[in-house]
């Protein structure tokens, strides 16, 4: 069954921006877009054929769905202000309570697509994991349906289960990236090229599609090899923070690895 | 020019599989194999068509070059025993001297692969990174012939750089891999499919190749989004280690970029 909606998108970062696009090559109809941000939202509505307004007051009710693609901290703000009742009202955040709608509607969801965005690199939303929370099944049937038509992978994730999702979310793409960080600044600060280590990158990102990553840990650590671990300490001396954070990752793997 | 050498090898663990198979598809002879460990030496010189041998004093004359696929410790005593003098040895290890050698030669060598090797996973050669460091032209010439036998990703780096590359690589693999751990690790603690992390894994390897990483951080941190940040550290309250490494990462993260 492949039915189209008519969406109002709250926001113009990110995350309004990939999933706005996504909608409108899905077929659905992008109806308003609000955003107190002018630039980036009638960049966005007119990319998407929607109507840009920039006060939360203009929100009207032709809409089946409404999308806050905000800051965590800006979403209660705009529900307070929201200007229709019982509508179907759906964030995509990691970390708010699903019933931060409550005072406006009971028709309320959650709709989290498992994905890091940066501003102007496509993804394809059809591998991405989407987790949907909803206050009952008239609710979910809609944003299975809406769900279904970006992506083959839907899952239905409870709050306390997608915080702790955003949080694995943080280790193996924030502070995954922060390694990849260190090991640029390190390679700078002695004229090797960072390139070098791609592949590398590339083959631990590949390699846990099959093997558990606590059964693919390899390196110094789980080998318990002190003579490596304290030429790398000594070689970190000058980068405080770097020592600080070997020393860390290699006590928790040998907590882990060595009986 | 192709040019195939007499190779023995010294070891028989995954760095010694994975370089001894990838010469003897590439066309080298692989003369003997010295292990301590009978069974996987054996194994492996059945593979590659070569003589196991289990004691130092019985490495011969006849090769045109000796690779140390050992732990690094191990390759001083093997060098003390070492029964030939003034061939090319080399080794493979990303925090060894090269000079490691002198009192038996002066053609000194190191072939440092840069990638992971776990048992029984193939890995491609032909971009793998792989770092020279000789002692003479001549040493050079043939460590040249033998690397680019392999791969068309070939470096010549001294051995402050190799080390240097050693510890970014801990950091891009072995940590980066601890950092996947941790969230497998919540996520059965929450029943929550660990699948669902890898679009996320691949998207945030991905980008890094078109992006550098210290432009490509996203998440909580870099946004300095406190409410998030506190709900993710009350969440991990349970999780010692895991609200250590939170904590850590979050704080160098924004020493970097929230001025």
């Amino acid at each position: 069954m492949n039915k189209n909606f008519r969406i109002t998108i709250l926001g113009s970062g990110n995350v309004a921006e990939h999933l706005g696009k996504a909608f409108f090559n899905a077929g659905h109809n992008i109806h308003q877009i609000y955003s107190r941000n002018p630039i980036t939202a009638k960049e966005l509505a007119l990319v998407l054929n929607a109507i840009y307004i920039n006060s939360v007051e203009d929100i009207d009710a032709e809409a089946d769905i409404y999308i806050f693609c905000v800051k965590d901290s800006a979403i209660v703000d705009i529900v307070n202000k929201f200007p229709i009742k019982n509508k179907l009202l759906v964030h995509t955040s990691g970390s708010v309570e699903m019933d931060i709608f409550k005072s406006k509607t009971s028709n309320q969801g959650v709709f989290y697509p498992l994905q890091s965005f940066v501003k102007g690199k496509d993804v394809d939303f059809n591998n991405i994991p989407i987790c949907l929370e909803y206050s009952n099944e008239e609710s979910l049937k809609i944003l299975e349906l809406l769900a279904y038509s970006l992506s083959k992978n839907i899952y239905k994730i409870n709050s306390e289960q997608r915080l702790i999702l955003h949080i694995a979310a943080v280790f193996v793409c924030n502070f995954t990236n922060y390694m990849y960080a260190v090991a640029e600044e390190l390679t700078k600060q002695y004229e090797i090229p960072y390139e070098l280590l791609l592949p590398l990158i590339e083959e631990t990102a590949q390699r846990v599609k099959h093997i558990s990553p606590s059964k693919a840990q390899t390196g110094p650590a789980v080998r318990n090899d002190i003579n490596i671990i304290s030429k790398h300490e000594q070689t970190l001396q000058q980068n405080a923070d770097f020592l600080e954070l070997y020393r860390i990752i290699t006590k928790q793997i040998k907590t882990r690895h060595i009986k």
